[in-house]
């Protein structure tokens, strides 16, 4: 019989509330016949402060002994800001070795609200998630004083590079668009953009099936307010990866409704799946936070994992509970995650 | 009696075209006692592909002997990506010391179209434009072999955003709401992170009367979207710089009205004015560029010169004809163009 082993880390902020529902959810869609065993990790703010702690190495040898882990979110005021950015999330990601962060960008034309009658958007972004700026190298000298200097090095590697396109070309091909656009900054950042071009344009010639274009990231941008639903796929380094899909997510119904894979495709490690929201500490413990993020995670989870049908009904569930969502009648982060949950035991 | 010493470079693509009517304008606005000299440059893809030259040492002299410089656009596909943008622009920008990327977002209540009944936007970007990833410091290592290793290195010196942050104070300070908000990614980026927030705090503690708060760069592209009106004035580096006063445009009614100073404030320097958008060479010859863009740059290069009341009648201009403007009657670049100058003769 099947199972499925999956480590949860709720983590800080409104994270444990969405992760709550985002587990009443799958709970609710996998068939009888799937045994589900969740572990769940004490790792973020709570534990920081109450051992120094970020991510030991046992807590890392025992997530890796399941096949997905749900992450709510990461960061807390209270921690000075990157130690549980980095030594956490952004650890499990370089240990994990998880090279693809996918962030698909959909908006169904029956949204309501102020982007109602927009066109259908549908697109997705294979963000690299192991190189470019956010290795950590870099360093500064004289620091604190007038004399300082403070680099940052953005470290990109054709082994790195080739894969990331490699799998967003896959993505592409099995879309029925089949477009695949590359976003960088070849004009200013020449080294890293030559590689990635250059790597772009060799793979593309095995795929002549896709059609490729690209767009510097001030142009993307703008794009992705004026026309989104001219995107596919979009391949992209780590830092503008980061920026483009909060700006994706915000012209794509809010950051209320945008999930995550940070992805190992060849199986090494486990895949991580997380709503692309961060732990908002403003709106921890009052209700307000969307679970329908990290429930689409989930569906990435599942989709991941190969329960393609039950990811399917999630995301139908979710279109269904976005298409009859009253602004004048918002519910609390409960209520939603019981009505999606209600609609998938129907 | 007082006078201008103008260098003009049209550049490429509807570069030529937008110049004219800025110049245009520029002549309509000045007071008869103001002896305008202009000179022109050949400077783009029309010179580099004549000489191979991008920006010769005797041009570079010559454009120093002048009160400020008007820039159209550089770029052109028939030319090397990057060839003439790190060639020529910002060769320019960092010969002349150009630390401020001044670029403002105005939305006037009055604009017509989709962001019609939007709230009133204004804020300004002060981008770093020395500094950060756009150094060329970096380099590829077994290039164009599985191998290959590429960097790019950000480099942040205490002086420079040092300078730039003092200068976004100024700003603030002289401006009604006195809120100054830096976008950065402190939480990954932690030692250009470190000098930029370490500074930016040392330096508010001069500043009691300016409000001041933090943005990542992910969550800035977000309220870029969802609120720009919270926004006053904003400091950040070169690269976040670029791509947020492109995003910045794309919610301010387009990038046809996005206008931009590079700005040695020391005067040390002539400063170098520009609109936002490129070259545009799919429309370059069509008449259907929009000079507003370089028509709202001459005014920053107006009161840049202490022309103060000039800038604002260029600017007073631009509101009334935005105002009138008609969705489906739309005017070619020449029109609008004399439709300015012909409010400023009046
Ligand atoms: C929290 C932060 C380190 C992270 C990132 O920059 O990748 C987040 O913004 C994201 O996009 O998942
Ligand atoms: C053309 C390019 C080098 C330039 C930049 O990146 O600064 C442009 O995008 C801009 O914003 O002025």
């Amino acid at each position: 019989s099947r199972s499925i082993r999956l480590a949860v880390i709720p983590g800080d902020g409104i994270g444990p509330e969405v992760v709550a529902e985002g587990l009443k959810v799958l709970a609710a869609v996998l068939p009888q016949d799937v045994k589900l065993e969740t572990n769940e990790y004490d790792l973020g703010a709570r534990r920081w402060h109450a051992t120094g702690e970020t991510l030991p190495d046992e807590e890392l040898k025992s997530l890796k002994q399941h096949d997905a882990i749900l992450l709510g979110a990461i960061g807390d005021p209270t921690v000075p800001s990157g130690v549980l950015e980095r030594g956490l999330l952004l650890e499990l990601r370089f240990a994990f070795d998880h090279y693809v962060n996918l962030r698909p960008g959909k908006l169904h034309p029956s949204t309501v609200g102020p982007l109602a009658g927009s066109p259908a958007i549908d697109f997705v972004v294979v963000r690299e998630g192991t190189e470019g700026p956010y290795t950590g190298n870099g360093g500064s000298l004289r620091t604190g004083t007038p004399a300082e200097v403070a680099t940052e090095v953005s470290v990109n590697t054709a082994y790195g590079v080739e894969r990331v396109i490699r799998y967003a070309f896959e993505r592409a091909l099995a879309r029925p668009r089949r477009n695949l656009t590359l976003v960088h900054k070849t004009n200013v950042l020449v080294h890293a953009g030559n590689l990635w071009q250059s790597t772009f344009d060799a793979v593309a010639a095995e795929y002549p099936d896709v059609t490729t274009d690209y767009l510097h990231v001030d142009a993307a941008t703008i794009f992705f307010v004026t026309r989104p639903e001219r995107f596919d796929v979009i391949v992209t380094d780590n830092l503008f990866g980061d920026i483009l899909t909060d700006l994706a997510a915000a012209v794509t119904g809010g950051i209320g409704l945008a999930a995550s894979g940070n992805i190992n495709p060849t199986g090494a490690y486990p895949s991580m799946f997380e709503p692309v929201h961060g732990s908002a500490p403003d709106i921890a413990g009052t209700g307000k936070a969307d679970p329908t993020a990290t429930v689409l995670s989930v569906a990435l989870l599942l989709r991941h994992l190969g329960y393609e049908q039950e990811a399917g009904r999630i995301e139908a569930a979710v279109a269904a509970d976005l298409a009859e969502r009253d602004p004048a009648a918002p519910r609390s982060t409960e209520q939603i995650g019981d009505a999606l949950a209600a609609r998938l035991a129907g």
